[in-house]
């Protein structure tokens, strides 16, 4: 069979790699990217479903509007505006299916073949591919501990004049990074000196560890930037503080870009399922969320404490990391010290052979990969388990 | 903002036409392409979602493997065992968002552009754009009463070479076509010979009129024709026999084709809804399937015959169609008789007017519109309503 030019673009093989790390019995697993199951609130999902289906019934079953279900896009405007965003009305977001399709219909919408997108080195894998799916050329914009280095990410705009810079500023995947306030400015700042389109993927801002949120997201910064709003595209999900199984995202725009990534969402899977964002709508409604997301701040923070003091015990000065201020992920950089392992993919294969499963960095990269890097995550094992784990990953470096 | 050049390829605004129809109050609808929601098994529905957020929590609301949630594919592929399929194992199959999903895997992953693509003409109207987007050039294959033409697409696939074939045998949307069983042996067979691969897209097949069911879909017969199978990809639906809303699709192909549709959807929305998933495999699993079919199958039958005896007595000689055996459509073709009018579109608009929605049926060809042709669904409207409509058309006309 003769498959489509674009599949070339993409090479796969890194993540099957990574996914076959994971099911192994024995092993202490830090390599996925999902929440904690037993964190869902399933009594409420059951409960919002119960009375979407006894109160619409009809329309939580039929066909929908590609744009989404209204009752929910509601909801999410109100979301996202007690939040802080401003003038956020429901027709200002359409629903996706999960903020992976997001991604999709910008890419979709936006990406000619040849066309370049700047992304951060490191980030989200599937990113990279559903972008390079649609021919995009990737430029790597380097990031630290305080996210993407805007002096540099101003130096590739202008070199490049790419259709779109795609960031998670906010406790990236894999990095963790928080992107600084003052960096948060000069990126709307830049969007605006250049004309240049931002995606502010935003899939972890609620995940938040102790009291203090973290710095306002761009869209909610871009009320106090003229012009900056029209330049940014959001998406935002259910999937890391609710339940990814409901595959309900969203994406806030300009109303150009929304019109035409509804177009062709309307080729891509008609609408979201009608059920799940019935569903949705009917847990946002009943005001369960802030408890929800307070629940399971508490729980990631103690995890990603736990994570971090066993990592300096027992790895010391094997390592540097910037401890996460939120999020699901632990970004860990191979120091050499002492003649350790520099090579991440070669202490991921040794610490499965020791029992603890972890990604390495490379593959988050879309060029110039940093081997001496890994990515952990500290959601779905328990206390004893990170404690656990973290040791034997000490046996292995 | 600068879009891709994919979206140039396609003209919505005649979609956009047809919906803007539907929204005026006291109209009659002939125009849709929904199933009736008062004919949902809510009650089903409901005992389902609750049994899978109670059996299988965790699993329903998270994450879940990109080719579909495994009791599902087990469930779906005993389903399609169940009504003669051959061979058929949960791994000859992902689950899709839709199946307007499996359209637009099936345009990723084969289509480049430029490439030709064989549609029926008449087809639905989403694939045209669906195929597209992704640069596909469509060629029209005529149909009659017994669905497309089998002299005239071997013809058109030996002069073209297209990357596939897309057809809807069994009560075709815009046409209600029943592809005769000779013409399925024939497509088959022609596969072979030339080497092309078939699409059929089966999202009515269930929905036959009367005791005895339609000639066994392409995918059923290929057990029949050597090496025809390699070369078929089979697209089933939920949506019309259970609910739209929960987007429950699937695709049966070979192996080498599902694994790259897999790959191309783990960056368009990483997995459907697992909780839609898992609420369908119980529904599924709870036997409840065959009494809704012979439920919607009834009355959609009753809904057929009214419309067929109404538009009889009302419209007479002026139109000529083939009574539907199964579907939710009736196409109409004007024939002009004693100087009544032929242009499908005034007509739809002279009925609007009178109060009575219908879609004219031009805009479901790729090419070489027939403008004298219409399309009704009969699926939304009980019995009184449909009187009514049909009396107003009459006016119209």
């Amino acid at each position: 069979m003769q498959f489509a030019d674009r599949l070339n673009n993409i090479e796969t093989s890194a993540i099957r790699e990574l996914f076959k790390l994971l099911g192994k019995p024995g092993i202490i697993s830090f390599a996925g990217g999902f929440p904690d199951s037993a964190l869902f609130d399933v009594e409420g999902v059951r409960a919002a479903s119960l009375r979407a289906l006894s109160e619409t019934p009809g329309a939580a079953l039929q066909y929908g509007a590609t744009e989404g279900y209204q009752p929910l896009r509601e909801q999410l405007a109100a979301f996202m505006t007690g939040k802080g965003a401003r003038d956020l009305a429901a027709e200002n977001l359409i629903v996706t299916t999960g903020s992976q399709q997001a991604l999709d219909l910008l890419g979709k919408t936006l990406i000619s073949p040849g066309d370049k997108v700047i992304v951060e080195g490191p980030t989200f894998l599937a990113s990279i591919q559903c972008f390079r799916l649609y021919g995009a050329e990737l430029i790597s914009a380097p990031i630290d501990g305080d996210g993407v280095r805007t002096d540099a990410l101003e130096r590739l705009i202008a070199e490049h004049r790419p259709k779109f810079v795609y960031l998670i500023p906010t406790f990236g995947n894999p990095s963790g990074a928080l992107l600084s306030l003052e960096r948060r400015r000069q990126v709307l700042e830049m969007a605006v000196r250049h004309e240049t389109l931002i995606v502010e993927d935003d899939p972890y801002g609620d995940l938040y560890f102790g009291a203090d949120p973290p710095p306002p997201s761009l869209l909610n910064l871009s009320a106090g930037v003229p012009a900056s709003r029209a330049l940014l595209a959001h998406c935002g999900s259910l999937s890391k503080v609710l339940a990814p199984g409901l595959r309900v995202g969203w994406m806030v725009a300009p109303a150009e870009l929304l019109d035409k990534a509804s177009m062709c969402k309307q080729f891509s899977d008609a609408h979201t399922s009608t059920y799940a964002q019935a569903t949705a709508a009917q847990y946002l409604g009943s005001g369960r969320m802030p408890a929800t997301l307070a629940h399971v701040r508490a729980v990631y923070a103690e995890r990603a404490r736990t994570m971090g003091e066993a990592l300096r015990r027992e790895l010391g000065d094997a390592i540097a990391f910037t401890p996460p201020r939120g999020g699901l992920f632990m970004w860990l950089r191979l120091t050499g010290a002492g003649g350790k392992v520099t090579d991440g993919s070669l202490l991921a294969q040794r610490a499965l052979e020791e029992g603890v499963a972890l990604v390495p960095g490379a593959p988050f990269f879309c060029a110039q990969p940093d081997k001496a890097t890994l990515r952990l995550s500290f959601a779905t094992a328990d206390g004893e388990q990170i404690r656990a784990g973290v040791a034997r990953l000490g046996q292995a470096i």
